[in-house]
């Protein structure tokens, strides 16, 4: 029997079983990949396609939406982090609803070190307790303290709101910690604020993190990028048109898509903390994440770019319910990495 | 008018205008890439579909087609050498047929550098001048001596006689030039041929090259790798079955497909030399990339991955004809990277 892959990660993969039209048709004779491990082919012939849901329309209806799409998330959150033995504290800082989470054991080069999460979501979802499961993937696999930040988002709370934020709790953060001990991460739209957030820290001439873990990134809300065509009917994820696209619009609010702080490819960047970029071959974000590798290039930037053969939008995360090769991997670049670039 | 890749880079987009039978429906409606040059975007508009033509079965009918495949790529070669005032003068050297290229002007860095050049072709195609497209795009994008090897190949010379020669040669360059200024390089069946030769010089307990380059390498001569299928339609190189994985089949002659030396992402690698490696999102041989990526990544190698939006097999060697953005950035990526590798 299939299982839905919101039954898994039922927000990072957003519009899994919500997207509202689906071709999957041209690609239904494409086999499992051979170069994956057992365990992700069997990820993948579990996966279910996606079923229609129609795009929210008005404020009521985000809202119920919201909170119906975030109820098993918030569940898996929970879950999850029981089931690593990892313990998380609600705590605001600097006025902002936080997660402060701490693995069982704390790695020995990490003793001094704090990662601060932005969960992803589509800038709409995975809020509260759902922004646990990337957390805790990262807690736990690196065995480092999270303060994972639960920013305001819509349908509430359009563009800068969540920035507001997330360099809110950044400047407090920086009273007791030394930013180059400091990370910042996210996957889908928390790998967009992660680079929003560091855009907008260099606009205030505030410390930068040391490093950065921009997952399967949004990059670019104002234009379609080629692999959400390319790819499509390969990616739980779904499409564009619909959900996605009305989630990103209802975050920007007046703001054009393509402002840099939305569409971080649009950046003017001069220089960036180093940064890792995590996609996969079937990821309709996979033009978006190389897009943005490309422009940090340009720039000179130490960006590292990681493709999983196979992987759609931020498979990776499955990890955090049951490890994987892949997923052991990802950990092992992100920990080499931080341990190059963090204090 | 829209030309045909044919009459751009007909052996480096090896199977374009020939292969057998080519699925582009489901991919007709898929709009230029939101995120390339007007160059590239250009190039892409301009791209022909392929034609149908049948894989040769015979000895006279395989070489009656590589005749007739590499005369064009053959004309070109000469005439970008001339283009771009590159001077090549054939030589034998340990008996195997090279060229040494030389641009007009060595770049102060690489004065002392030599770069040692695998051609691509499917293992078939490719030989003589039309080697000279790759290596004039790198000697005179970089300002550097290249040494190119025109290795033995099929139908009369199956493996391991290109490593062979690949060997020899490098064992002769030794006499005369550190390996910690050499690099080795190569895209497509050359990129398989660059990580190969490495693998055969490991063996042999022979200095290695400094680093290297490999562009869209063949790595998986045995198994059909996700994107071959997931991107069906998108690139000219057409398909898999039929003419590539006929070349494919005449280059492993008796040895199994399977052999780390005909499919180095079966190699069990312990350290290797920091590889540089290019593939597109429109790639079909991005799995085969992406895949080694991680093959050499989980050896703790410094392997640098950059994909390009939108880009087909080996598109960035357009740039020997006319430099684009993409392509010149390449170059960029390709000089920054051996700068810091080589002595």
């Amino acid at each position: 029997m299939k299982s839905t892959v919101f039954s898994l990660l039922p927000t990072l993969a957003l519009s899994a079983a919500i997207t509202s039209s689906m071709a999957v048709a041209n690609h239904d004779d494409v086999p499992t990949p051979v170069g994956v491990s057992a365990e992700f082919g069997q990820i993948l012939a579990d996966r279910a396609a996606p079923v229609s849901v129609p795009t929210p329309q008005t404020l009521q209806q985000w809202q119920a939406f919201q909170k119906k799409f975030d109820a098993p998330g918030i569940a898996l959150g929970k879950a999850l982090a029981e089931k690593h033995q990892v313990s998380y504290e609600q705590q605001q800082i600097a006025g902002v609803d936080t997660f402060v989470v701490t693995p069982k054991q704390i790695a020995k080069e990490h003793q001094q070190r704090l990662f601060v999460h932005l969960h992803g979501g589509a800038f709409v979802f995975g809020g509260q307790e759902s922004a646990l499961r990337e957390a805790v993937w990262i807690a736990n696999g690196l065995g480092v303290k999270v303060v994972s930040i639960d920013y305001r988002k819509p349908p509430l709370h359009a563009h800068p709101a969540a920035l507001e934020d997330s360099v809110a709790v950044w400047k407090a953060l920086l009273e007791a910690h030394d930013p180059q001990s400091m990370a910042l991460f996210g996957t889908s739209a928390g790998g967009n604020l992660t680079l929003a957030t560091t855009l907008k820290l260099q606009q205030h001439d505030l410390p930068l993190p040391a490093a950065l873990f921009t997952g399967t990134p949004a990059t670019d809300l104002a234009q379609t990028t080629d692999s959400w065509y390319t790819l499509q009917g390969l990616d739980p994820l779904g499409q564009r048109d619909g959900l996605v696209q009305g989630a990103m619009d209802l975050y920007a609010g007046e703001t054009p898509l393509s402002d840099p702080l939305l569409s971080p490819v649009n950046a003017n960047i001069e220089q960036f903390p180093p940064t890792l970029l995590i996609s996969g071959t079937r990821d309709l974000l996979l033009s978006d994440t190389v897009r943005m590798h490309r422009v940090l290039r340009a720039a000179d930037v130490d960006a590292q770019l990681h493709i999983y053969d196979g992987q759609s939008h931020a498979d990776y995360l499955h990890g955090a319910m049951t490890p994987f090769p892949e997923s052991d991997d990802a950990i092992k670049e992100l920990n080499a990495f931080f341990n190059l670039h963090l204090k």
